[in-house]
């Protein structure tokens, strides 16, 4: 600790907010650390929202990571129902209103910003329809879940195969509606490539779930109470739409303030979570991501790295020194039974970082077959043909079968900086039960590793 | 490469020998690659065995890892029922009978020694009778099979807590036989601290095994159709016994052949998997293990550490220049319900290492507890106050719940020297269903950092 702040005040309190305030509490014995909580759920699990719409969480209310008494008696002033509307750098003060209209301001000595994002909203004509809908914040899934209780849909068209999109889908059908999935890219959950994304596809088909990729949207247009989905050559009518166009960083406020923005509106950050201006802070969906893989920002704005870039900015302000190591993109998504689950760089963004990547497909078991309830798990690593650096991998695999965690393993390994080969070495945990003597990661290295050979000669 | 050999021979056909011959064939276009197999099973899974013997592998014959004709369309030349009986190192030849009671002279270039380990015999009497079992081979399982289906016995007394004795009790009491556990240590699963080991007990009893520890076994004798296993003050019966003492390994003709041992009587290897004689590797339950955290050697027969050393051994064999990256001691087990998977320096091993180890436990869900059948894990981790080294780790938690992969992060982590905190920068995968957003072992390594910084001010 270089130095120690007397105030610390953090704007927003999902994710990153409250993992910057607790951090910042437990590092710093006399800040004052304020939380500024524009709605009134503090630390509310948004990566739930779909979960409690399908009614798998029967009472939202335990979608709080924290409750506020858990927060406060933390030591953390926390205020909910508290807006910045203006960043005064200069003065070091913030601007706030409070849900009664009422205004005031907060000094600070070092500031966190953590506004987090905003559902992307697409141009096209109809998204201001009574039936049509995001998903983001807590009001949206309150909005979301009366229209369900109210108006009893029997059908929803979901716009999007992104995560959201996929959970979603299974929500809804889980929740009894017919789910039409449109999507305009070629497959479904593009983070995957395609062979994997169509598995994914199959899942969706198997319980039920239309879906149409190719799909580019126009408009939508309401036909009585039900509304259609239109392309230029097509259209999909249903009673309701679920539009899961992705996130954009929710910065106007900063850029305005002169904070600078960097990749896709985000504002732009160093490793230490340091914007442009002196003692401010961002992390979180507002905020780039420094990406270890390629060394540079982007934007990918997910729980995990808003925990973790939280944590790095709740510690630097509290007088530490600390840098965010980076993501690798690692993500897991159950859809109906399956988990697909991914970490590093796919073919297609291996080829755009200048790599020569290989990559190549196995299929195996996830414990020994004879044992009994043995499930097929889909795995595909992607290796630098020339370094042989390990890059990348996706596992494909029914849920319970250890899919999402077997995959943390290969992320630790790419964080490390491991060839493909190097996962051999590693000693991993083996019982009949549960796994092999080679566990399926290394079975997948050794497949690589035959490839990569015959390729070359 | 530097240098190809023509005749590569390799004794012993279990985990070790079949990797070792795998690999010599895969690096090897030239080789001939001959594996001798003492017994008709080659490659034989006999981690399997306490799961056919339960009766949840309905026909031994899956337990093969790979099949005979698997293993010769690979290209090697297999030949069971063929016993070393004699090493020449000088001629570089062996000399082998089969089962009919013929001899024959191998010559080879390169020889691999994988002849595995053999149970534990104890030197208490009664060892001999027809009631008492060991269990390591195939032909062992196949004698308890037959007394179990022929005498039908009602009760079981398992000596020994390790991790066959707990999978045994567990696979005889799923065989409707009441199932006593006697152990000489204070604790049951004793590479688990205590407190995890009084857990796995408690598992055990709640499924109706008797377990008695600090039981010094003296003798056993029969009483009639039954027998009973005696310490100084007590006794108890049963109507047939498994003793499950470990096993030691089967060097007994590489000693006499010059072959020199090492740690328990395996024998010793360098990193290479290299003997102190040329052109002579050993790999597997016969010889001994590097241990990465301690840079020495060790005796630790594992499944997966054979599969390694034998995949060293073929490739050094074949003209290579590996070296074995070393165990850090990961292993799981599954008892009725329960998984509990170590990997690392427990608090004992760390202490005796030298270091100054704080171990840390935290109970957390295997997921966010909102979404449905979420359930308590136990995580004990343990660094060095000193360096924060990360050490060791060790996981409890039901079977289902992405107990054992979740610690094979960890071992990841500990190979590649990570300190304690450093498992809170990885990019580790989340989703509600499946984890939170800092998985179970970062929450486990916050709460030893603050206990570190509790500790010492």
């Amino acid at each position: 600790m270089t130095s120690e702040p007397e105030n610390i005040v953090i704007a927003g309190g999902s994710d990153a907010g409250i993992s910057a305030a607790l951090r910042a509490r437990e590092l710093s014995a006399k800040a004052d650390v304020t939380l500024l909580v524009a709605d009134r759920y503090p630390n509310f699990s948004i990566c739930g929202l779909p979960f409690y719409l399908s009614g798998e969480v029967a009472d939202w209310k335990t979608l709080a990571h924290r409750t506020v008494e858990e927060i406060e008696s933390a030591g953390i002033h926390l205020l909910t129902g508290h807006r910045v509307v203006r960043f005064s750098p200069d003065q070091k003060q913030l601007l706030v209103r409070n849900e009664a209209g009422g205004s005031r301001t907060f000094s600070y000595d070092e500031l966190i910003v953590a506004t987090g994002a905003v559902s992307v909203r697409p141009d096209f004509a109809g998204m201001d329809l009574p039936g049509v809908f995001c998903l983001r914040w807590m009001q949206d899934a309150f909005a979301f879940e009366s229209h369900l209780e109210t108006r009893h849909p029997a059908s929803i068209i979901i716009i999007g195969a992104g995560y959201i999109g996929m959970e979603m889908a299974d929500a809804m059908t889980r929740r009894g509606l017919a789910v039409t999935v449109v999507e305009f890219a070629p497959n479904v959950l593009s983070t995957f490539d395609v062979a994997l994304g169509n598995r994914v596809r199959r899942e969706l088909e198997a319980n039920g779930v239309s879906v149409y990729t190719g799909f580019s949207v126009e408009r939508i247009d309401a036909r009585g109470d039900s509304f259609c989905v239109w392309s230029e050559s097509a259209s999909v009518c249903a009673d309701m739409v679920l539009v899961a166009a992705g996130s954009r960083p929710e910065t106007n406020l900063a850029q305005g303030a002169g904070i600078a923005l960097g990749q896709k509106g985000a504002i732009r950050v160093d490793r230490k979570m340091q914007t442009n201006l002196p003692h401010i802070y961002a992390a979180g969906d507002c905020a780039e991501t420094y990406s270890r893989l390629t060394g540079k920002n982007t934007y990918l704005p997910l729980g995990t790295t808003a925990h973790k870039q939280g944590r790095v900015a709740g510690e630097n302000a509290a007088g530490g020194n600390k840098q965010y190591t980076g993501t690798l993109g690692t993500q897991s998504v159950k859809i109906f039974n399956l988990v697909a689950a991914r970490t590093g760089l796919n073919e297609d963004e291996a080829v755009k970082e200048g790599y020569a990547p290989l990559s190549v497909d196995i299929e195996t078991w996830d414990h020994k077959q004879y044992y009994p309830q043995a499930q097929a798990l889909h795995l595909r690593v992607t290796g630098d043909q020339k370094t042989h650096k390990l890059l990348g991998m996706q596992i494909l695999g029914p849920y319970g079968k250890e899919v999402s965690k077997r995959l943390d393993t290969v992320a630790t390994a790419i964080y490390s900086g491991m060839a493909v080969e190097d996962l051999n070495q590693l000693d991993l945990s083996y019982t009949p039960p549960l796994s092999s003597p080679w566990d399926p990661v290394q079975i997948a290295a050794q497949a690589w590793e035959r490839s990569v050979r015959d390729l070359l000669g």
